[in-house]
C-alpha cells in the first residue's frame, strides 16, 4: 500500500514549528509495510487543500491529513473536505457530549465555535479522540482511504495508535508482518554492512533489513511479510539469530529499545545504581537518563562540575591532578568517575570532560578533545575521543559514547 | 515573492530523520518577506523529482531543493534536473580542485564517483560549498529561480547564509525590509494579544507583527517593508518603542535572542555567577545553559540531587525538612537553592523539585506538582506550578519557568 501525508498549517510554512508528526506517522506505517511516497505541508486554504487532496489521491491509496481541525480553523478544512467528497457536515452526538463534558469539567463557557468541534463529515467513520475536542475522521472514497486528525502531537499519536493502526492491520489481516530489532553499538554503519553482507545477501525477497543509525548506535530491523504467520515468524527469527551470533561483540539489545532505556532496565534488574559527573556534557547525559520514567530507581543523581573548583569540591579530584594533567585528561576523568562512585555510594559512575568548543582549544588539546571514564564494581575504564568543531555535536557524541562505555563495562563485569 | 521547498530523500519518507531544514529555510525566507507556500518531501526518483519541479514551478517563483546530491545518489537528482531544464552536466574545475583537495588532505583515494561531485548543471550559477564536496547550484529558468543544495544541515545553512540569501537580498534591493524583535515572558499569548490590541490595530499595512511562542516565552517580531530605508527604520522603531513601553513588565530582551543567551549575557556583563540544583529537571536546565558557547564564564557547575540523600549531601537540605514537608515542597526547593548558592559560592542558584510522572503522584501532590526556587544576592523567591501528566512536557515547562524566575529575580535585584 502507498500512503501520502499532508500537514496543514501556516505555523509549519513560516518555520515556527518543525513538523515531527510526518516522520512519526511514517515510522508507524513502515511497520505495517505501508510505503510513504510523499509528505506535503500546505496552508490552511481551500485552494491548497483541494489541490493537494487531488494530487495525493492520484498517487496513494491512503492519505493521512493532520492539522487544521482546531476550533478557530475547523471551518475551512472540514468544509473543504466536505466539498471534495461531495458531502456535508453533521453534528455527532457522542462527540458533542464529549466536548460539552470537557468544557463543563473546566468550568468554561461553551460557544457555538466549540460545538462545531462535533461536526464531522457525513460520509466518515468517527475516530473518537479521548485526549482532545477535535475528533479524527476516516473516509473511504473511490477506492482510497482518507484519515483526518488534529495536528497536536499527543492527540494525533493517540488516534493513530488506538484507532487508525488497528483498522489498517485488520485490512491487511491476510498478510502477516513480523519485525525483529537489534540494537548495536561501537561499530560504524559501513563496517557493520560489510560484516553481515553474506547474511543480508541470503535474505529472501519477503524479508527486509533496515539500518536505523544515530551518532553512535544503529538499530537493525528485520521485517518479514507472508500469508503464513508461523512460517514468517520462524524465518525472521532464524535470520535474527544469525545476526545476533555474527554481531555478538556489538549487540546491546535483542529488541527495539534505546540505549538509555536498555541501561536503566539492565541496572534495575541487577539492582545496581548509577551517578554521572559531567563536565563537557553539561547535564545532557543525566537529562537523557532522567527523561525515562522509572530512572529514579537506579539514578541517585549526578553532578555537573564545570569549574575546577567544583571538580575538587564535589568529587575530590586532586589539585595536583588538575595542575599537572589539566581538566581534560585521562587522570581527571578517572578521578571524577571514581570520586563520584565513592562519594555517592553507587555501583557505577560515568564522567565526561572535554573541550566542546568553539573556544578553549590549544595545540595539544584542540576543540573536540574529550575524555570519558566509567568506574564500575571491579574496575574503571577510560577512553579518549577527538571530535570536531561543532559544540552541540561534540556534546551529543560525548553523551552517546559515555553511554556506550557504561554498557561495555557493565557487560564485562556481568560476564 | 512565493517560494516552495522540496526535500529529496528516502530517509525522510521512512521517518528515519525529521526534516528540520525546511523550517529553518522558511524562517530565513520569512525575514526577506518571501512566503513559503508549500513544503514537499519526495523520494530520490526521476518521476517524483520531475513531477514535483513541475507543480512547484506552477505555484512559486523560487524553488529550493535540498538533498539527493551526495556521491552515491547524485546521478538521479542532477541528471533529472538537467533533463527538466533541457541542459547537460559539465565538470566545474574550481569545484573539482576543492574536492580533490578534500580527499588529499584526508589521504583518501579518489574515485570517479567522487569526481562526479564536481559535475554541475550547465545552466547554473555554482554556489561554492566551503564545508563539503557537493556544490550548491542556482538556476534561472523561465522567470523562476531554482536553488539546489545538499541536505546535510550545516552545509545547507552555510550555502543559504553565504550564497543564497545575499543574492535574494540584492534582487530585492529596491525594497528595504527591517525587523525588530522583542522577547517577552510571564504572559500568555491571548493575554498578550489583548494587551497590545490597539497598537496592533494601528500598524500600517507595510508593518507586520508576528507572535513566535514557546512553552513559556514569546518572541514578538515587527517586520517593516518599504522603498524608503530611513522611513521604515523609523516607523518600525516607533512601534517597537510603543510595545516595549506597554509590555514593560514582561519584556526580557529588546532584540532577537533566546532566554538562555540573554541570561548568560546579562550575568556575564554584570560579573555574576550561577549554579543549578535540579531534581525534577534532571540536568536539562544545566544542559540548556551549557549548550551556549561562553556559558562557563558564569556557570560554575551544578548538581542533580535526585535522591533525598544527595539533596542532603550535596546541598545541605535538612533531614527534618524532607521528612516534615517532603522533597517536593517550597521549603525543600528553597533549601536546595540557598544551599547550592552558599556551597558553590555563586551569586545566583536555581532549584527545581517536582513530580514529573508518570509515577510518584499522590492526592495532595499529584503528578505535575513542581516547586521552583531561586536564591539571589539579596533574597530568595519560590513558586509552585501544577502541570499535567506528560513527563517530558513537565520537565520542559519546569526548565523554562525556572529560567523565567531567575530572570525575574535578576531584574528585581538589578533595579
Amino acid at each position: 500500500m502507498k500512503a501520502e501525508i499532508i500537514t496543514i498549517g501556516d505555523e509549519i510554512l513560516i518555520g515556527q514549528i518543525v513538523d515531527t508528526n510526518s516522520s512519526w506517522i511514517a515510522q508507524q506505517l513502515g511497520k505495517l509495510d505501508v510505503d510513504v511516497v510523499q509528505m506535503t505541508s500546505i496552508s490552511d486554504t481551500e485552494a491548497a487543500i483541494m489541490a493537494t487532496l487531488n494530487t495525493a489521491s492520484s498517487r496513494a491509496d491512503l492519505i493521512i491529513i493532520t492539522g487544521g481541525l482546531g476550533p478557530t480553523q475547523d471551518d475551512v478544512t472540514k468544509k473543504t473536505a466536505a466539498k471534495y467528497f461531495g458531502t456535508t457536515l453533521i453534528r455527532d452526538q457522542k462527540v458533542l457530549q464529549h466536548v460539552t463534558g470537557f468544557f463543563e469539567a473546566r468550568g468554561l463557557p461553551m460557544l457555538e465555535i466549540n460545538r462545531q468541534q462535533a461536526d464531522v463529515l457525513a460520509n466518515c467513520e468517527v475516530l473518537f479522540n479521548d485526549y482532545g475536542t477535535a475528533p479524527g475522521m476516516l473516509v473511504r472514497h473511490a477506492q482510497k482511504q482518507y484519515v483526518f486528525m488534529p495536528g497536536v502531537p499527543f492527540e494525533m499519536k493517540h488516534l493513530m495508535v488506538a484507532r487508525v493502526l488497528p483498522i489498517l492491520e485488520q485490512q491487511n489481516s491476510d498478510t502477516f508482518i513480523h519485525h525483529e530489532t537489534i540494537l548495536v553499538g561501537g561499530i560504524g554503519e559501513s563496517y557493520l554492512a560489510e560484516e553481515i553482507k553474506d547474511i543480508e545477501d541470503e535474505l529472501p525477497p519477503n524479508i527486509k533489513l533496515a539500518y536505523l543509525p544515530t551518532l553512535a548506535f544503529i538499530r537493525l530491523r528485520l521485517s518479514g511479510k507472508s500469508k503464513n504467520k508461523v512460517d514468517i515468524l520462524q524465518q525472521v527469527k532464524l535470520f535474527k539469530t544469525k545476526l545476533l551470533h555474527r554481531l555478538k561483540d556489538y549487540v546491546i539489545a535483542d529488541q527495539d529499545t534505546s540505549i538509555e532505556q536498555h541501561l536503566i532496565k539492565s541496572l534495575t534488574r541487577a539492582g545496581l545504581s548509577l551517578t554521572t559527573a559531567e563536565s563537557c556534557t553539561g547535564g545532557s547525559l543525566a537529562a537523557s537518563l532522567t527523561a525515562i520514567p522509572g530512572s529514579s530507581e537506579i539514578f541517585v543523581g549526578g553532578t555537573i562540575p564545570y569549574s575546577n573548583r567544583l571538580k575538587q569540591l564535589l568529587l575530590g579530584v586532586h589539585e595536583h591532578t588538575l595542575s599537572q594533567f589539566g581538566a581534560v585528561s585521562e587522570q581527571t576523568a578517572l578521578e571524577m568517575a571514581q570520586g563520584a562512585k565513592i562519594k555517592f555510594e553507587t555501583d557505577y559512575a560515568i564522567a565526561t570532560t572535554g573541550i566542546a568548543g568553539p573556544g578553549g582549544g590549544s595545540i595539544e588539546k584542540p576543540v573536540g578533545t574529550v575524555w570519558i571514564a566509567v568506574a564500575g564494581r571491579k574496575k574503571s575504564i577510560s577512553r579518549k575521543f577527538q571530535f570536531n568543531n561543532d559544540r552541540l555535536i561534540n556534546i551529543e557524541r560525548t553523551r552517546m559514547n559515555a553511554l556506550l562505555l557504561l554498557w561495555k563495562l557493565l557487560s564485562e563485569e556481568e560476564a
